[in-house]
C-alpha cells in the first residue's frame, strides 16, 4: 500500500455555480492542492525551497482527469485522499479520491513531472529525472 | 465535418501561478466556457432560459480530461477550438484544442449530459435524453 | 464587544501569481467565505434553506473594500476573524482581519444587504429589510 | 483628461454563484487585468520584460475597493474603462468602472505601487519610486 494523506476541504459558496453545485474545475484545483499538501505531510521541502536548492520548481501536470460521481455544495466537508500510483523515469501518477462521508464525490488522475525552468526562458520549463530522495519520502 | 467555434481568451496575470505559467485547472474553466460559447453560437438558448422552460439546468460534466503541451503566460491569445465529438443518447463528447498561433497549448475532452434538478432537492441532478432540436444545430 | 469567529485557511499554490505572492482578489473571496462561516457559527440556516423558507437568497455585497498590510504565501495558514460592526435598516458591515500569527496580512470591509430575487427574473435581486431573529443570533 | 482604456469580457458561467450572478469577487479579478491591459495598450512592458530589466515584478495593490451598483451575469459583456486618477510619489490610484451598454455594473478604486522583490526573500516585496518614463506613458 502506498503513502496517503487526506486534506479536508470545506467547500465555499463561491465555489458553486448557478446550477448550485460544485463547479467541476474547482476539483482539479482541490487535487492540486491534496497534491501540494500530500507533499508536505511526507517531508518534501516547498517548491520555493527547492527552486532555491536544485531549480524544481514544483511537479507541472502533463495531463489530468477526473470522474464526478456525485454533486457537492457549499458547505460541505470533502475529505481527498491523495496517493501516487506509479512512478515512472521522469513522470509519476498520482490518484484522489474526494468523499463526503462514505460517498464519493469526485476521483481524479494526474500525470506529473518534476520541471526546471529553461536557461533564459523563466516561461519555459523542462521535465527532469525524479529526484531518488523524494520519493522515497513518499513511497 | 462537425460543426466547431472558436473562442479567444487573453490569458490574465490572475490566471498564472508562481511557476509563471497558466495554471492546469483554468484551462478547465476555459474549456467549459468554450462549450458554452459553442453552444451559444449553435443558437441554443441560455441555461436561465433552458431551466424556465424545460427545467434542463445545463450540461454538467461526468468526467473531464486534458493534456498539457506547452506552456502559455499572460498577455498571450489563446484560441480554443471546440466540437462535439461523440453524441450518445443521454451524454456526449466535446471536445477542445486550445493554440497560441500554430502552437498547440492544450486539448481537453470532457463528456456532458443535459440535466435537471431532482424534485425536492435542488442540489441534486438528474440526466435527461439529449434534445434531439439542439443536437440538430450542433451537427 | 461583537460575536466574532475566527475562519482557518491554508494558502493554496494556485492562489498565487507570478509575484510568488498571493492575489490579492483571493481575500475577498476568503473573506465572503468567512462571512458565510460566522454565520453558520451563529446559527443562521444555509442560503439554500433561507431561500426556500423565505426567498432570502443569502447577503449580496453593496461595497467591499480591503487593505493588504503584508504579502503571504502557498503553505501558510491564515486565521480570518470576522464580525458586524453596523447594522442599518436594510444593510449592515462586516469587517475581517486575516492574520498569520501575530501578522496582520489583510483588513476587510464589507457592506452586504439581505436579498430576494425580483419576482420573473431571477438574476435582479432586492434588499429586504434584516430578520430581527438572525440580527439577534450574530450580535 | 487622463489617458483611458476599455477591456471587454463577456461573463462566464463559472463567474456566476448559486445566486445566478457574479460573484462580487471577480469584478476585483477583472479590475486587475483591466489595469494591465491599461499598461499595455500605454506602452508599458510586461511585468516579465521589467522584472528581468529592472527588477520590477509589477503593480501590487496596496488597497482595493468596489461598489457593486447592478447585478450582471453569463452571456453578458462588460466593458471596464480603467484610468489613473493620481500620481503620488510611490503609489498611484487606478479608477475603473464596469459597463453593460449605458449600465453602471460597478465601480473601482485601487491603490498600487511599482515593488520589486527583497532581497534573498522572494516573497518579500518593497515599493520603489514610480518610474518616470511609464508615469508619462500612461497620463
Amino acid at each position: 500500500m502506498p503513502r496517503s494523506h487526506i486534506h479536508r476541504y470545506r467547500v465555499a459558496f463561491v465555489d458553486c455555480d448557478p446550477a448550485q453545485i460544485v463547479h467541476f474545475s474547482n476539483y482539479f484545483r482541490w487535487f492540486d492542492t491534496a497534491s501540494r499538501e500530500f507533499f508536505t505531510a511526507c517531508g518534501v521541502p516547498s517548491w520555493r525551497d527547492t527552486e532555491r536548492d536544485s531549480g524544481i520548481i514544483g511537479t507541472p501536470l502533463v495531463d489530468a482527469q477526473a470522474s464526478f460521481r456525485n454533486p457537492a455544495t457549499y458547505g460541505e466537508d470533502l475529505d481527498i485522499e491523495s496517493w501516487v500510483e506509479a512512478w515512472n523515469t521522469k513522470s509519476f501518477v498520482m490518484r484522489h479520491v474526494a468523499r463526503r462521508g462514505d460517498t464519493v464525490i469526485a476521483e481524479g488522475r494526474e500525470v506529473r513531472v518534476f520541471a526546471v525552468r529553461e536557461a533564459g526562458d523563466p516561461t519555459r520549463i523542462r521535465a527532469v529525472p525524479i529526484p531518488a530522495a523524494w520519493r522515497a519520502l513518499c513511497e
